[in-house]
C-alpha cells in the first residue's frame, strides 16, 4: 500500500508529486462514499483529534470537524479565546498539555508563520497546518487543485492565474507550490505593491493587467480582499480594486473561451467577482467547499495510517 | 403513513391542524422513549444538521442539540460571533457554504424577521426556524400547546391569555397562530403601548386589566420582560410592570379556580411571576422545557422523512 | 461491589479514605484501558452530562470532556458567556432548565465558593465540582495525589509542600484535605500575606523559607501565580516572587535528594519554575494532565453507579 512521504502536513512545500496523487485518489474514494449518502465510516474510530485554532475561522474549522466526524474520530475543539494562551502559557506547553490527554493528531491554525513546523519538532502528534500566518494553507491548495482536476482533468499543463493580494496570502503560496508540483503554468496578478519581489524565483510569471491574465489562463483563482488591509496606503480602495482586478460577467463574456472561476471564500460580492459570475456555471466555488471535506478526510486518513 | 404538509418549519402560519396533531403524536412517542431511559434512537443516523445561530440563545440551542443527539444525527454548531458574517459575507453565501459540505437540515436563529423564509427559497436543505426577530418561534409555540394538552387535555376550547410585551414577541405571535389553529380562545394582555394595533384581526381579544384576564382564562402564558427594552419610554419600569402585570401567590389564590401558569424562560423572578408561583404545582414551566426536546425531536424527524 | 459514600463530588472535605482508594483503583483500571489504545468504553452510554462553566477554563474542561467522551456519555457544553445568566436568571433556574432536558450529571465551575453545594440541595442530578471560587477543586487534588502515588507509591507518610498563594487557591485547600486524609505530612510555603491565618488548624505546618521547605519535602506542588493579582499591594512583584519562591535547576541540584515537582498548570515558565525544571525527569507535570482524564473517568463512573 502507498503511504505519504511525510508524518505531518505542514505545507505543500514538504510534499512530493506522489503524495498529492495519493491524497487525490483517497479523496476520490471518500467523495464517492459521501455521494452514496454514507455519512460516516468507522475508519478513525480509535483516533482523537484536537482542533486548535488561535485565529478565528469558520469554513476551515467546520470542514475539518465534518471530515473528522465522518471518519468517526473523537474530536476536541480548542480555540484561543477560551484558552490558557491569554494567561501567558507557551505554545508548546498548551499543546503538550492537550497531548498528555492522549490526543493523536492536532489540526492547528496560528497567526505565526511556521508555528506548525516549530510544534512538530517539539511534540509527539501528527500536525496538520490549517493556516499559519501568511505562510501556507496546504489543505486549501489541495482542494483547489482537486477541484480543477475534477472540472478540467489533469492539472499538469493548465494555465492558472492567482489574482489579488499575493503578498499576504497563504492561499497563494500554497497554491503556487501545489500547482508547480503538478506541472501547471502559474501566473500571479494583482496590484504591483501586493506582489512579492523575486516571486518569479518560484517559477511563476507576473502580470498586472487582469485582461491579459484572463486571456492567457484556463483557471482564475480570485483571492479574497481583506477589508482590514484596505486602509493601508499601498492598497487601492475597494472600488479601485474592483475596477482593476474584479471580474464581472461582461469581462468573462468578452473572452473567446470559457475559463473556470475559483474563490477560497468568503466572497465579497461585487469586489473580487460579481454575483452573476459567482453563481454562473463557470464558477466552481461551491465544489471547492464540498471537495474540502473529502480532501481533509483523505489527509487525516493518510496521516493516521502513519501513526498507527 | 402521515407526513407534514410542509418541507420546512418556517412558522406556525404555514402549518395546518393535521400537521400539529402529527407533531404531537410523534412527540408523544419520543417522550415515552426518553422516559424509558433510552437516551438515543438511531433514527437520523445518516442526517447532518447545522445549528446556525446569529443571535445568542441558551435553552433553545441546547434543546435542539439534545434533540439532534438523541436522534443520532451528526451535529454542527455555527454561531455568528465566530463567523464569516462579520467579514461581510451574505446570508445565502454563508449557508450555501455550509450546505456544500453536505448538510441536510439547518436550524437557524436570526435577528431579521423572515430570514428563514428567504433562505428556504435559495438553498437546498430543510430549514427549521428557531426564532426570526419579532416574527415567529414555531417550536416554542408547539411545545407550549403540547404542554397545555398534557396538563389539561385537548387545547380546543381552552381559554389562554398571553401576558406581556405582545408587540415585540415572536413567542406571542407563534402561540396565537398555534392556539387558534387548535380552536382555543386567545386573549392578549399587557401595557397598551405593547399591544399591536389591529391584533384583533388575528381572532384574539385584548385586555389591559390582568385581574379580568386571569378570571377569564384556564392558562396564563407569562412572557419574559426584556430588560434591554426597559429604558424605552413606552415601557413601564420593572416595578410598575410587576405591580400591574406580574402574578404572585395572593393573586392566584384569589381566583376561584386553579389556572395553569406558563413561562418561556428565562424567568425574572419577582417580575413576571414570583418564586412561589414559579415553583408551585400550578406552574408547568419545567414541563415546557422537558417537552421542548420531544417536540424538537418530532419536528426534525418528520422533516427528515420528507428529504429522504 | 464497593461504592462511594457520597452522591456528589462537592469537595474532598466530604470524602473518606475509602472513597479515595476506590477512585484510585477505578482510575488504575481506566488508565490501563486507555494505554491499551482503547479510546472508548460504552460504560456511560445512557448518561447525559452537562458541563456548565461560569468561569473560563481550558484544561479542566477539556479533561472532563475527554473523560465523558471516553465513557461514551452524551455531552452538553454550556458556558456562561453564551448564557441566560447574563439575562439575570438565577443559578437554580438555569440548572433546573438544563436538567428538565433529562440531564443526569452536572460538572460545574462557578466563581462562588459553595455554589455546587448549594445546587446539590436544590436540583436532582449528580453534581461534580470543577472548581468553586477559592474553595475546592476536588478532581485536581485527586489527580495530584494519584500522580504522587504513581511516582512514589503510597501517599501516606510522604512530605508534601504546597508553594505559592495559599490564601486564594482552591487547589491548595483540596490538596490539603486529600493529602491529610491519606496520611501525608503537609506543609504550606509562600509569602506571609498569602497564607491564611489559623491554617495550622488543618494540620499543616507553615514555612516562609522555600529552601527549608524543599529540604524537608519529598514533593513540591508549585501553585500557579495569578498575574491578575500581581497589582495588589500584598503580593510581591513577579520578579521578587520568582527569586523567593521560584525553583530553578540550581536550587534542585543543591538538595541532597531528588524531590518530585508538580504544577497544576498553566505554567509561567521562569516564575514558579524554570524551563529546565519543568522539563526535567523530576517533574511529573504532564503525568498530572494525563492522569486527570483517568481520575475524572473514575469519578464520573462511580457517581453514575449511584444514580442508576
Amino acid at each position: 500500500m502507498s503511504e505519504l512521504s511525510v508524518n505531518h502536513l505542514l505545507g505543500i512545500k514538504y510534499l512530493n508529486q506522489k503524495d498529492i496523487a495519493l491524497i487525490f485518489e483517497t479523496a476520490d474514494h471518500f467523495k464517492e462514499v459521501i455521494n452514496r449518502s454514507i455519512k460516516k465510516v468507522p475508519t478513525l474510530r480509535d483516533i482523537t483529534i484536537a482542533n486548535i485554532f488561535f485565529e478565528n475561522s469558520t469554513r476551515t474549522k467546520l470542514s475539518f470537524e465534518l471530515a473528522e466526524k465522518r471518519l468517526s474520530a473523537d474530536v476536541i475543539n480548542f480555540s484561543a479565546s477560551q484558552s490558557s494562551v491569554k494567561k501567558g502559557e507557551t505554545l508548546i506547553d498548551t499543546v503538550n498539555n492537550i497531548l498528555s490527554m492522549k490526543v493523536d493528531m492536532v489540526v492547528m491554525r496560528h497567526p505565526n508563520p511556521g508555528a506548525g513546523i516549530f510544534l512538530s519538532k517539539h511534540v509527539k502528534a501528527s500536525i496538520v497546518n490549517a493556516g499559519d500566518g501568511a505562510h501556507e494553507h496546504p489543505t486549501q491548495a489541495l482542494l483547489d487543485s482537486y477541484s480543477i482536476r475534477e472540472r478540467l482533468g489533469d492539472v499538469g499543463g493548465k494555465n492558472v492565474v492567482i489574482v489579488g493580494d499575493i503578498l499576504h496570502s497563504r492561499v497563494a503560496l500554497s497554491n503556487i507550490f501545489a500547482l508547480k508540483l503538478q506541472g501547471a503554468n502559474v501566473m500571479v496578478c494583482g496590484p504591483k505593491t501586493l506582489i512579492p519581489k523575486h516571486i518569479e524565483s518560484l517559477g511563476v510569471t507576473v502580470e498586472t493587467d487582469l485582461r491579459k491574465a484572463l486571456e492567457w489562463c484556463d483557471v482564475a483563482n480570485m483571492l479574497r480582499v481583506q477589508h482590514e488591509r484596505m486602509d493601508i496606503s499601498y492598497f487601492p480602495s475597494t472600488r479601485e480594486y474592483a475596477q482593476q482586478f474584479g471580474i464581472n460577467k461582461a469581462v468573462l463574456d468578452n473572452l473567446d473561451k470559457q475559463i473556470v472561476i475559483m474563490h477560497p471564500g468568503p466572497i465579497n460580492r461585487g469586489v473580487e467577482i460579481t454575483s452573476d459570475v459567482a453563481d454562473s456555471n463557470q464558477s466552481i466555488i461551491l465544489d471547492q467547499v464540498e471537495n474540502g471535506v473529502a480532501i481533509r478526510m483523505a489527509v487525516l486518513y493518510l496521516l493516521a495510517a502513519k501513526i498507527k
